[in-house]
């Protein structure tokens, strides 16, 4: 199993390469596609990690766990039920998440599981979706959720999981997890409040990225929020979220600049 | 009052341009950026065009006419209701419309006046929105009705209105519109469907551009669909579509293969 970062290096150059205990192997090259070792190698506490992609969208399922299905007493999906959250959302590791401006409501944390997809796929068949799939990562799908149900008659979900900063992904892409004896942790100020196994999932990966095929073109770094489970809270101005999932490693932002700071909304 | 396109020309390069007449002037260079003429120009008639932008996302509004509105018996939203159709679902004049694998319902059309952001904005005002607007295009925002409430609970926007082919757009972008005297004429086989008058808007381009920027940053190229108004409808097999906007021009696109001609659903 190999682990991805994308990074910017003390020189401000940005590339990518092969996690190893402290140290990064660069590569050159597509990520996604051809490319090779540089022979480079940099230490991990000299660079400063971006989202390990660059999706073109995020597609953010919405009630695929059991567990949550049944306290929402709704029905288990027959397909995934998703929302789009756009590319000018993606913060990496250790990134900062803000306070939209003119907005002073409650902003929540949903740790989640990703799928990072390794080439383009359209229309493709469970059995042919795990191929499509270069790896995992951990996703904070930020959500301002007083904006959520403002308007009745329309759910604002791309709105209130839209905003700048609010798509955390990281720290890196494990290209192999064995998710089904797999965990997401939620920790808040270091105090877990979510830990929900993968394995409660109701649409498994491949399942998603075959369906979501059928709906869209998934192009190569696009990523997949696969829905988070019991446990979501809003994040105290200043607090810190972690989203551990073991085999992928720990996301970690901080909520940003307090209230007080900003300017007057308009 | 520049109409700009971009096309694949005869020899299978990918170009942009003014359209003078029946001929584009070739430029290089960013199109949303710095840009120079190359002195080549080239028939119309000779190139394909494409998609008239390449948006990193198309923000698509819900009930953001009066009339429809009305209809609806819907409260006019203070701020822009709307989902994200991703990069994935676009294309140009003329391509065709393709019926999503396994979906045997309805598909409607709703023609709607398109924004092109020219310059990236976060935040701005509404006096400041109208600068970083580099034109305005023609939508034909598709939509598969039937899957949209398939699920309780749950409104399928995203799904329904992001398959490929589903965000057709151009066939340029024309970057001065007096959109308070224009109206979006839809024509289906010839027959006009919807002719509305874009005074009618609940909010305005410069305030929809203002307040999406709040929510989200807006890249140069990103399109905005303004929202449609009455007399959508579903388009049958092999039908084309139409949609014309005065100092815009038409976008054509005819929905593809009859249903007979695809492979069973899986």
């Amino acid at each position: 199993m190999a682990r991805w970062v994308r990074f910017r290096s003390a020189a401000a150059s940005l590339g990518f390469g092969v996690l190893e205990g402290e140290t990064i192997a660069e590569y050159s090259g597509d990520q996604f596609g051809v490319q090779q070792p540089t022979g480079f190698r940099l230490a991990l506490a000299s660079v400063s990690l971006l989202a390990p992609c660059a999706p073109s969208k995020i597609v953010a399922l919405w009630n695929n766990f059991h567990a949550l299905a049944a306290k929402l007493g709704k029905p288990a999906p027959a397909h995934p039920l998703y929302l789009i959250k756009p590319s000018s959302c993606v913060i990496g590791h250790r990134h900062t998440i803000e306070r939209p401006l003119g907005y002073a409501g409650k902003i929540a944390f949903e740790g989640e599981l990703g799928i990072v997809i390794g080439r383009r796929c359209h229309n493709v068949s469970v059995e042919d979706a795990a191929r499509h799939i270069f790896g995992y990562t951990c996703i904070n799908d930020v959500t301002a959720i007083g904006v959520m149900n403002e308007y009745p008659d329309f759910v604002q979900w791309c709105r209130s999981k839209g905003y700048d900063t609010f798509g955390a992904i990281g720290p890196l892409i494990a290209t192999d997890l064995d998710w089904h004896s797999s965990s997401v942790v939620t920790l808040l100020d270091g105090v877990e409040r979510q830990r929900y196994a993968l394995s409660d999932m109701i649409l498994s990966p491949p399942e998603i990225v075959s369906r979501l095929s059928h709906d869209m073109s998934l192009l190569p770094g696009d990523v997949i929020a696969c829905g988070t489970s019991l446990g979501v809270g809003s994040i105290p101005e200043g607090s810190t979220v972690e989203v551990r999932i073991d085999g992928v490693g720990t996301l970690s932002n901080t909520f940003g600049a307090p209230l007080a700071t900003l300017p007057t909304p308009t």
